[in-house]
């Protein structure tokens, strides 16, 4: 597969400084896995495809780490989707293992899979880990994947959790992002990160995002309306499609040191990075947002009962949430820049953004 | 299986007027299912056995109805625990579907039996259901069970799904509930109902529990302090199990007009009762709570914009907001009043409650 | 005080429809009213002045209709700030009585004067309002104002009930906004209003903002970026003013039939509006937003049990999350538009954006 | 003034150690000051009286320490009241500055006085607190008080804040408990503590309640239903009193170290000490929770952007999470016991519980 060019490296004007992979890998130790389906063609038959799915798999800490928490707040901009293990996180502000993502009928599958792979893991230790709260979320591939035959299996989200690696991430049509849709152009996987400065010392946050939404004459990039200039192949707003909008999760890690709480406050910055690409976050989209901080360890069972956290002090926290917003709304972008016209069920195409038709635009707008 | 007395029967001086089977299926519609696996014996081997665990099923509006949906609000007390859906409750106040209880490591695959059961479902219409956000929840069955096995299946769930019933409910060791522990006695699943008036009609709201939660010292049965002195045969508090204590679900039904809003006050309610058999919540449990009014329908891709919506004046809710409370007391209550002992994986042995124990130590304080 | 072009008569090229006034007074029975203080000069003594401060007052039903609830429902994107009253808001989904949006010190006094009104209202009825729980708002004018002498009296507030009509609403340093600055221009109250479609129904949305927030740098008017070019005069990022940031409250009235859950979610999207001009939300800033609609009557302490409340499916929902987004956005820049220079306490000058000066840029942007 | 038996000192059997005051100034630093406003008799004249009110002051820190903020965290279990300053306690888990409690309609004009009294601080510093988000609450005592006449001023305020004290709390009839009703017995202040181990560090926890809540035939006194016994003069339930229930404020302060979301889980629990008198939080009642730790300093404006704060790992938390529940329970009963009878606003009489009647009672079950 040829990688398409970068939403960045085509000439958009992004604000910030990015880490060395402009991803959420530029985080120390985090790690991400994908496991892509793409399996037949033609006429939709459930349970026997065409299949356009997948699994992502982060792992904040990496493989090697997966029993030891990361702080972690979220919030749900619009509650249309799942992201499971929160009720843990907001009650402790921490939680294990790796995240998946993948699409809205298989999110299941892909937690009792986090599950399985944490009980064969070399660190697993029964009498430590007594239960498990697995992080798994989704988007709704619908329009192009067989999503009622749930295709993806136990074995797939094994892969996805093996697989995963430290640097550069795929983007576009891989893993949970392969089968979806963004401002009716074809979405998917995007990421994107930042360098700030707390004080005198400089962090990084990187942000993953599963794009699946809006609608087309809503896109806004950097401000210029897109969507209102490049009006062919939407998907939606048809007779047979009315009114579909799907989801985006989102994903944040930074090594800033910062409390639970603080973490919810990054989660809604997340939310603005969406709205900046101009959508209202409509009903049916789950805009449903993580962020975590691996600065701190999470002391669960030790022996001792109290430990020490590290946290921003408030007054400095800007460049953070600055930071969040810039990194969600290239992460986004990036998708749409990644993705590659894809053809699913029921001979379903969805296209790609074109790269020259979307810089024409830009140019328009003086940029 | 003979069936123990249940607390009402035994002498327990419950207020309130229950419903004919003080049970949640006394509100109309509901219907309720389990799977139960008991399975071998010995030492614990992961994937073999021995299994103590199973799923529980309740469909808000019955099993043909399982498109139909509810009115929701939840509340978690302490949320070390799992509840999928919630995100969409949150948002919509509302959901549809069947709910699962089974235990901690297969929350996930009920969450995906669950789906798989409505897909096939003869209503099920892929053009108007184009996603589905089931509730599946959890509590630990750890202690009896070989739950890194994760021997809950597909089939295991539609089973549940498909043998669901309106009419008396089984209570103690079925279904999601066959390995739980409550107060170190052996717990499991509890039921329990409420006739109550609103202004000068009269509603039921039925409440069922999967009891796993609390140290034994801190048992109170309707005001006496049980577990002071019964002391014997109690599980935690020993070197190899210094603090673990468990988890409750709570889903209650009414048939009382309600908003979303207002059933996140009757959830907020059922946590009261939980407070009332003694328990502070402790963390490691995960005490979260499910509240649903089938009174008014969900009109959700109706060709129509508007629905109109009957809910109580608030000025009138207490006799539902104190018949919360007594439900989700008596069904604790009834889930340890039915429990068997049980013999689980290492040779790990839960105690039920002694009645006439029990009674006499009511007896001693005057009730 | 001569009135400046508002922002859309600048040709500023805002979405959507607005209502004939483009104001909050376009949804039927809104009154709004304001007391604008504005004494003294040069050199700050507490209590003494310069003063630069006022109340702006909100009847959602009117001045006569003062104890007839309206649902609402509210959103904190970052709580540095003060609303009182969100306790029952957020538990009953219902208030009643006026708004009043003041300064930071000044917050308490207005909840108190609000009660005198009531107090004192003809409808009042001792035996029916037992207790009533005010909402009262803030940001802080103490760039401008002599916020420690609390300068705003009882009088004042129950000037500002009395005064308030329907029909165009003063905007810029009037009321509340007197002192506030926005993106280091000052700022004070804006508004604006949208038409929308629910089904093949049309409904009206009016947002009133207090705009007090934002750094210079962030300013975006319609994606193009002006704060980078306007830079002129900005008042913080200096020695004495490193980061201070302000905030803003938002309130949103509608006529569209909606439950307080679904008011909650519109309250959520004044969020997106706000991040439409650019601000990230930062530390300092108390972002608060409350929506209401009168569609419905609140049924309180009726003979009756029960009521009906007319919703929209949410399937239908998305153009009120639209106009949402798009008139708290221009009710934000018509503050920026309307505000004109001012001088306060100790000489601090926030100059009103130069209208030329910002059509140039835009123009250069392609606008 | 005679001061009646505390609770304890009757014979009722309380579970855990308390502190040496059994009272929230247990904990360190916690200073505490009442204005008691008691004046004429007879026929209600809104704004001449008859006057049963006051102001309850709590400096968590003490007077000197304002300025030095604490952690915290708040629940409500029923939201039908006030309490100020949540937006920027959710936000950022901290607070600083004195807590007022006082009567609902007094509560606006208490947190304009916190602000009088924080500007005249000889610690005030303007370039420092820009401005300042004071914590006011309240319950209703308009049964007894002529609460529309809002006869608390600020000198009222003033002299709390300046009265407040370490040592001994009084309870009852006292500053802003004055008027309250408690399970139709006279209410008003109660305080209590307890002594609680974390690992193997033992900490305090100190509770002050405005208890004004609870229908007599619900009064549960450990388990014990005393208000089905002690029936007489009950106020409410006549014809002219349905159904008014009132309210609870809960004020905790620890000197354990917690997190800003461990603060959270604290107030929570607050509400399962209410739920243990009887009470299952009714929907005319503000039952609302405010937890604090002293423990760490809480960093704001410091010249570095990063600090330390000490936290107690969750697998030790239980002590404490029991610990709130039994001194909320004991600080109720406190208060019950404390108040004595009082007449009121148009001969309005409130009888306080008679403490041989509940003895016997108690007694008569087994305690």
């Amino acid at each position: 597969m040829t990688v398409r060019q970068r939403a960045r490296d085509l000439g958009i004007p992004f604000d910030g400084e990015t880490g060395p992979l402009n991803a959420i890998t530029d985080v120390a130790g985090v790690e991400v896995g994908f496991t892509t389906l793409i399996d037949g063609d033609g006429a939709l038959q459930i349970g026997k495809g065409p299949v356009r799915t997948g699994v992502t798999i982060i792992h904040p800490r990496g493989k090697d780490r997966a029993f030891d928490g990361v702080w972690a707040g979220r919030f749900s901009l619009n509650g249309n989707g799942e992201m499971t293990g929160v009720h843990w996180i907001d009650e402790a502000g921490a939680f294990s293992g790796p995240i998946a993502i993948t699409n809205t009928h298989s999110v299941g599958l892909a937690h009792h899979g986090i599950l399985r792979w944490m009980i064969a893991h070399p660190r697993f230790n029964a009498e430590a880990q007594l239960w498990m709260l697995p992080v798994s979320a989704e988007t709704c591939d619908e329009y192009l994947n067989d999503i009622n035959g749930q295709h993806v299996t136990e074995a797939h989200v094994l892969a996805a959790c093996d697989s995963a690696r430290p640097g550069p991430v795929a983007e576009g049509n891989v893993g949970g992002g392969t089968g979806m849709v963004c401002y009716e152009f074809k979405g998917g996987t995007g990421t994107a990160s930042r360098r700030f400065t707390l004080g005198d010392e400089t962090f990084t946050i990187g942000v993953l995002v599963q794009a699946n939404f809006g609608k087309r004459h809503d896109l806004s990039v950097r401000g210029v309306p897109v969507g209102r200039h490049l009006t062919d192949n939407a998907v939606w707003g048809t007779a047979q499609n009315p009114d579909v909008q799907g989801s985006i999760i989102g994903i944040a890690i930074t090594d800033a040191p910062l409390s639970a709480i603080q973490l919810q406050r990054v989660a809604r910055r997340m939310g603005l990075g969406v709205g900046r690409t101009g959508s209202p976050s409509e009903d049916g989209s789950g805009d449903i947002f993580l962020a975590m901080s691996t600065h701190n360890d999470v002391c669960e069972k030790a022996g001792t009962s109290e430990a020490m956290l590290r946290y921003t002090v408030n007054a400095h926290i800007n460049p953070l949430f600055l930071a969040t917003v810039e990194a969600t709304e290239e992460a986004i972008i990036n998708a749409l820049a990644a993705a590659e016209t894809m053809t699913g069920q029921n001979g379903h195409t969805v296209h790609a953004i074109n790269h020259d038709d979307l810089m024409a635009v830009m140019k328009q707008y003086g940029r």
